[in-house]
């Protein structure tokens, strides 16, 4: 059965090892593994070959689970050099664009490479992902982290400023802005974007939006929304259903908005 | 310049035409196309042709834009027979599971295909969707909504009623209730996934989502978790920035699991 | 029974008839009281002399209710002027202070009197608000509001412009802002504060609530702190309990701090 | 200055020592008064007939202040045996009664106090909290953090199970409810309660939240509604404004109704 082969852990694959909520680990299946947890030694040693979903028992009698890795579980495991961006925000950033597979974008900055990897992976198997950062470390570390993940292929890295001398693409299908400054890189997103497209920026201060959104409007961008994603998780226990009681309370704004041909609308009316 | 040519608006092409937030329309792409507004009329006949970004002008001189549909665009103007499913959950409901370009995986009910069209989308070129629903119109009317926004090349639609004879399908990637009772749907969920592999599910009322888990305990889930996510859209404007006074304020919450196997255990430890 | 007949419905009681959620009706009881609906009309000319709590059925025989009002349902009600305050925020703000029964406190814009009729209430029998508005119609407004209320007795309104010439009393328990620039009362706040006492201040928009910490912040006041309160209503129905899906979704950010004598701690050390 | 002398520090007084957000202490002016930080000593031996405000230094050099507690402070400072009830929660509940100065009220359970706290403080000088628990040592504490805030005056505590004898009062004007089950006070409270007036309980379950409604519709309670309140601190910085990171996700779920007297329904009517 060809499918079912599929689900078979190979060497290098990335794998959820999951005991509980506490305890959960993401490791490559490499020979001779072994995790140390309170509840008891992970021999992993023959994982390789097992099916995804196989459990297995701590040398002290607990159950664990080797679980297939979600997207979500990727970006949250990267090796992080910056702060944290969370599913809740990206899953949704992806879709207020246009972007799928096939689709050339341009990202800024790579910070630890969760947005690349997410856009890496729903933009294969031919789309490409241009990253730029202007750290060194960062684009070395988020390189790493995108091979050990497996989504290196498409993703072409380059250390740069680019509010300067602007990004080297042009006519691409989004441009998602994670820096301090977005508002610096909007006149960039503009010359390299097609037109009405979509730029995305992400920021945690309210000073950030505001001023990022006056820069959209001074630069023929339209259709300009800003907006925060609340996640609160539920506890559903037999005691009885309720919000967990402490937890995350902010991330970021998000900010999204579209460009404009505004030169362009005078050709069609003077041809007349 | 073919990149340049690539964002030229064909024929059936959808476009977003937005004059601004209260004046907006998915419209297709045909010959002699016109719009009526409060703000002027939008002749669109000769869009076709002119790049994605156009600015136009109503016969009253306000400018519209035409714009690419992001994915979000495109699923909240489907024509709805049910209630609607917002991107917020839909994106992380993505990122929450392994599925990606060339994944397979079901989704159960179809509902007006809002789903169906994101999974279409970022499981292309040869991924499959295989959807589900028991109710004839609603399967046509999406399998429509597919159509019209050019997705319906790697969706098989069924209609019928899954809680007595399964799905078809086994080893799937993911599996994505949207039903009133999804708990009925957790047994068959079970047999089709592949091992380690997530199923996802959302219901707008707490009950639903404590019997489900319920339901996920009892077959042999892991890892199972609860959320809702909240969007509060942000007002960018000069006398200030604040939220948005009235909106949305509950959609859905949302269940995701992982099928282990349990059997499978057993049969290394038998090898001795 | 004493006790009892404090419970009758007097002449110019304010009494809430309640049908439903979406038919309720505060209303002062005086002879010969009808109110028509869609549901029949009500006669509530018998009011005066029952109890609250008396059931009636209006003429198409649907049940009717007299209930208390609730200091919420007081200020919900006012003949409004102005945009609604919030008891979410009220509640919050009177606790976020000191004072209670017999104290003295100043608000600033009195608005369409809800924060006046619920510090009146509290602060009943001995304390005093002083409440200041720039606008003659508000400020009448606002007097015929809490006379109809019964709460006028322990208020003092002034109409009066106090950025220029501040307040006329000192030594206040708090001073409460509800104005659109509320940071040109810090000032006048600090001089009519009492030590340690409290200023709190509430603001639709970011930029107020930045510019009136930056104002707090120069004039002596401490231990600042701002902060947003969002309501969810939760549907308790036989189908399922789930937050209503639309509403309210921003109110205020509230400000508050405390003002600290700075120079008084030169004095003891000069003993010396 | 009659005023001014009221707002000195007296002997026994509660104060609250601040130096910043995490270093803040409530204690009770006494003579050699000291408290240790990792910024340096306080000496407070001579903080009484200091005004409130007064501002002092460490040993180390940096001021801290002698504030006056707000509710909300005397609340969260309370000895606790139970967990935390929040001021967002009871400011809320207080405006959603019609009780205010000179009301008598029931609360069960008494838990650490706080909600006696706040009702023993806004029904004086002539109100009267009836104030139940069954549990001995709780009952003891929170009278004695009651005398300590200087609020026990007006509060009489009772050990007791009310579930079967039910309350020795009647005609009360508001029964608050906190205790894990609080559908089996929902007839007590009817018992107790004057026509008309209010039922509010708190539980951080939606079952209970459930559980409660439907017992409240058993009995006559009519303008049942539910609701959380969620409270998100805003960090305003020199570096920008936004929401705290991490915090309070859930507290409770409010509950509120209104008796209505069916029976005496008839009454009226018979007469004629």
């Amino acid at each position: 059965m060809e499918e079912r082969s599929a689900n078979i852990i190979k060497e290098k694959d990335l794998v959820m090892v999951y005991l509980d909520e506490k305890r959960q680990f993401l490791v490559q299946a490499i020979p001779r593994l072994r995790i140390s947890t309170d509840h008891g030694d992970l021999n992993l040693s023959d994982i390789v070959g097992q099916p995804f979903g196989f459990t297995g028992k701590t040398h002290l009698g607990r159950d664990f689970y080797c679980l297939k890795p979600s997207t979500a579980d990727l970006m949250m495991k990267l090796r992080r050099l910056t702060t944290i961006v969370y599913p809740k925000d990206l899953g949704d950033l992806l879709l207020e664009t246009a972007v799928g597979p096939g689709s050339r974008v341009i990202e800024v900055g790579t910070g630890s490479g969760a947005l690349t990897l997410v856009l890496a992976k729903f933009l294969a198997p031919d789309g490409i992902v241009y990253s730029y950062d202007r750290r060194d470390e960062f684009v070395e570390n988020a390189r790493k982290n995108l091979e050990r993940a497996g989504y290196a292929g498409n993703v072409e890295f380059t250390c740069a400023d680019v509010t300067r001398k602007g990004f080297a693409e042009k006519e691409v299908d989004a441009v998602f802005i994670d820096v301090p400054e977005p508002w610096t890189i909007v006149p960039r997103a503009f010359e390299a974007l097609k037109g009405g497209h979509h730029v995305v920026s992400w920021s945690p201060n309210v000073e950030q939006v505001k001023r990022t959104v006056d820069e959209l409007e001074a630069h023929d961008f339209k259709r300009i929304q800003a907006k925060e994603i609340i996640e609160r998780e539920i506890l559903v226990r037999p005691q009885g259903v309720r919000p967990r009681e402490r937890g995350i309370t902010h991330t970021a704004y998000l900010t999204r908005a579209q460009k404009v041909l505004v030169a362009q609308q005078q050709e069609p009316n003077s041809k007349f």
